[in-house]
């Protein structure tokens, strides 16, 4: 496993594709520091003992202990404990943890890649390649952005439909080593300090809609890829410092004709499977959120008991109600993906058809929690 | 185990001391038929094979199968059980079972009796008392009542303040073999076609309110008591016949210096505990809620998804956003229950001290959920 | 201006065609008094000397003193004084004072007939005879239901795309003196008890369904006119007998081959007045609805307050929230109703071309509150 | 009346007492200009003709025409055009237009200086000073902060019983040319580019608390008073510049021994109108309220409705419900104003006692509205 420490270094050495306010910045630029101090955390619980049973997991694939932030979940406790560990690290920075995209994205296209090389029946190779992108990723305990939303066109047409073909992201074109990509993804988080990025479907896909249905990952500094970041950092305090300084980054992403060789593709014109792969992605990220949520509850809830303990009215019965009515929001979402933890299963629920064996056998949240 | 036929005969042989209308009325008035054709469903269903799973528990005193209402929770499984049990019951009567009383006033006494044993430090025999009563009960499979709401009186004042002070039950006087009690308790749900009935305080006490931490079983025909009871039955329809026809009944029940022997009290002044008991009961019964209201919206839901497409309007956005949002509330109320049921243990939480151990070691929901 | 007693003395006199229970019933029978005792308190409390300036108005027609609920609003005061009106007796009887419909469905097709009669540029008679058929409504102060909700078939077609052409009232046929209509209009308030009932359409109306934009009065007993009554009357009490006993009624009424003389008929085929009237009738039941519905809030927290203070937890800032929010709700609602009574203005508003003049100079509330 | 650069000029002359970021700046900082723009509106727009109607008042005082900013309202027209003259500027400037304090601190004065002079039987001269004050105030068309909020200490406590009698503004000494006062108010909307402050109480003051019940009007730069700001500006944009480009600044208000002659005096001890005051200003600036709150309404909806046609998505149901919604909310507010300023009358709502008559004469929003 690495140290944050690693992962500046990695940062540093990528190529700079990444523009803000019209200028070419490092990605260890002053002004990406607390985005990567806040991703940093993910590093440094790590490796406190204390946080061992909560953030360190056996990979299925090496047997080698990992961050779990690349692990592929492999029961309900490793569902329990993504939702606990990110609940405790979101206390930690007050606010998004932001390593979540790279893990959702993941566990995603580690069961689609399963199933969409079914449909193919032996011609394609998908989960086989992403199983080894995994192994490094887990190894190399790197970052990924997750970049699923298109820039979208007119919203009454679909992918296909669009007099910009380039409104999502498509294959434009299909190589013998590759496939070539363009289109945009917009307001993908920490895109501008990750190493790596997953890319995936937005929505529901027809068979017209098939060269939409693509599913890759690329090194956030690739050839072919540039990236139009927004930096969130909170105004520096002179007084009162802040106990932690976060900081939250968006990128606008180009793909320009972006060569991706097959070894990196895991999914090209199953359009199904492309639309369970964004269902599933939003699926694993909700499941994230109910731990994440209920964190900014707790910070919220001790700023406003503290700010009534100060006014000296913390016993009122009003304040107590209000109070009430916070905790009783934070614990129905956390009850909600506890529930989705333990109801967890190798199966989605499709329309129609009801929850169905996917995937080679790792675990999914219960899709109504 | 019993069947309903067994319960109606236990009913007809009972003395007549419910009221109404004015009158005095059998137990198994034709009035009263549609209340224990709903209670009736708990032996009915009971005795199917397909529900043994959710319905038969082995009790830890005897070791015999026994109805699950009348069990006292043994592990984490058994509160799942009890929610599973209470929501598919309800969805077959399509409404409230109307045997919860009796399962959640029992296991509140169950515990508060052995802590309230400890601070008498041998004097009181509360627990092993409460431990004879449940054999009959489990071995019986009776129907118990909980009568937990005084009249109250004046709401700004506590029990002993009270002018009146029967407005809350309390001991009257204290005699070697047992105690008089005097009050009344108010809509005391199912109390005319019970077995049992199970008293506890409704409010937390303090110790100048320690005659009104009063715990006890007695007969629901018992002498000293008499009911007026309320009877909510639907009016028969002539055409559309419903699938099952549900009733309610509940009682207002006078205790007129009403002599109950030791053996039959199960707390008698220990007000910290009674008002843990009362918070107990509450706790339990609203982890029945996590089955009851979850089943009641699954009905809801039915018809309306129902209604929608016998208009062919089902798929019209606007209706689908309503029914997903009654799905929401149906199982966010459940995901709270099951959290509570899977994170229950032999402790409660006290305000200012956080979860202590309580009771001898059955298992109590997670308060918070 | 006529009493309670000319009102029964009417009902006295109609021909039996409502059903109730399988059964063909008296008009006064004892089933409906409570429903007639609801409508005749506009009888009663028009006599009284102090509501005379909120109850009787002066036609424009006639220059008679009439009762206001068959007055036409000639200004923003009669629109302030009908929805005051209409609280005033709301909270008399606790509930619906039920004779709303017929001023709604009167100034409704007040308007819309006039601008009809435009549209066939003088081949129609439509605002004369309606202004015939008024005069009498206000001499003889009768009392209308007013008829608007159709059977509606399948909710994804239009009226002349059902497959049972009957399933919104239609014109059958055009005769040299009349016209002869089908169809069945249901959940029609107070029809039962009723001496005319207005028919107007229920939805908007392409040119194909231009044989659904009718608009007629006939009397309640009318030849071709089918009730079943529904009768909703409280039950009883033996003790605590209620202040005022209301009662409310409802038909589903059928139209089979209904013949209607050309002087009742006040829109045959004029498809977007149609939609109009439809619109119209609605607005001026919303704005009723601003006094209503804040009288029955009235009447909540009289209830509410009453119960508060009898527990003495009337003080208690909970309690005073609770009974706040309930007034918010309240006089929110009566805002909005008088501030669209003091825009009001002869005028509509047709979406996409904002308000433009309607009708021939009377005062509709305005649209937006 | 005066202009924009009027209003400049003045402030340009000021003494410098308003502290930013630990530093003295002059009131026409560039920091201060955006604010300084937002109300130079109100002098702008009421120099257009076509908004002569709203803007343009005549003083009850002197006959004059002036800004309605600096005008009593006289009848029920004057509120509704208080009410409209808000909304519309609130719209051009996007947001608050920051000249109601003024106003409705004024109107409220306006009253209770009248009823003070009362209770002391002629010994006071509260009423005919401010008047002086006022006129003073309305032909140089100046600009006044409200200072209301007190910082308050112990909320448990009332203002006589603070450990330090300085947390709510009092009279520390009564000397014979006028008081000595000390005391802090906090979050001063635009105390640090007004021309005058108007002080006034914050809550319900007893007998006891007489020394709290002060209300007076110094110059915002005056001896013994000290303001610390803090400025909102939004960020410049170096693209899509904004239309308006508003701000606001909120001062700290200090004052320290600080004398005020008694023609400055409006209330010293009254402390039953006192908390009039209080709940009178809340009162006048609830009825701003129901302009401004619309306006923003207004702007978000306008934003909302462009954005959806932008994605081609305002057609949609669930789209429009949405923008329905919006307009429901902002019309209800707008509504409460409007009937607020219809039943208005020179009235308060005195809680047990009912609308009493209060002020010589001026008119006060309905307070239920």
């Amino acid at each position: 496993m690495k140290t944050k420490q690693d992962f500046i270094n990695r940062l540093a050495k990528m190529k700079r594709n990444v523009y803000y306010d019209g200028q070419l910045i490092d990605r260890t630029d002053e002004l990406q520091m607390d985005c990567i101090d806040t991703i940093g955390t993910t590093y440094d619980e790590a490796a406190k003992p204390e946080n061992a049973d909560l953030m360190i997991a056996t990979s299925h694939l090496t047997g080698e202990k990992i961050n779990r932030y690349t692990h592929v979940h492999q029961n309900k406790e490793d569902l329990h404990k993504k939702q606990d560990m990110t609940r405790m690290l979101c206390q930690k920075v007050g606010g998004c943890i932001q390593r979540c995209m790279g893990i959702d994205g993941t566990n995603a296209i580690y069961n689609v890649s399963y199933e969409a090389d079914k449909v193919k029946k032996g011609e394609t190779n998908y989960h086989e390649n992403f199983k080894k992108w995994l192994i490094r990723f887990q190894q190399e305990d790197l970052i990924a952005a997750c970049a699923q939303t298109d820039t979208k066109g007119d919203r009454m047409l679909r992918p296909a439909e669009q007099p910009n073909p380039g409104s999502y992201v498509r294959i434009k074109e299909r190589l013998k080593d590759g496939i070539v990509v363009e289109g945009c993804k917009v307001h993908i988080s920490e895109a501008s300090v990750a190493d790596e990025v997953i890319v995936l479907p937005t929505r529901a896909l027809r068979p017209e809609d098939k060269d939409y249905a693509v599913a890759f990952a690329v090194p956030a500094d690739y050839e072919g890829l540039t990236q139009v970041a927004t930096i969130h950092n909170f105004r520096p305090r002179e007084h009162y410092k802040r106990g932690f300084m976060g900081g939250y980054t968006d990128s606008y992403m180009i793909f320009d004709n972006c060569f991706v060789p097959w070894e990196r593709v895991f999914l090209a014109g199953e359009n199904d499977h492309g639309g369970i792969c964004a269902l599933l992605f939003a699926l694993f990220h909700r499941h994230s959120y109910s731990g994440c949520k209920p964190a900014i509850g707790d910070v919220i809830l001790g700023q406003a008991a503290l700010a009534a303990e100060v006014n000296n009215i913390h016993k009122e019965p009003h304040v107590r109600e209000k109070l009430a009515e916070i905790i009783m929001t934070i614990e129905l979402g956390y009850a909600a993906g506890y529930t989705a933890s333990d109801l967890g299963k190798p199966e989605v629920y499709i329309p129609g058809m009801g929850f169905v064996p996917y995937g080679p056998g790792s675990y999914i949240p219960h899709s109504i929690y």
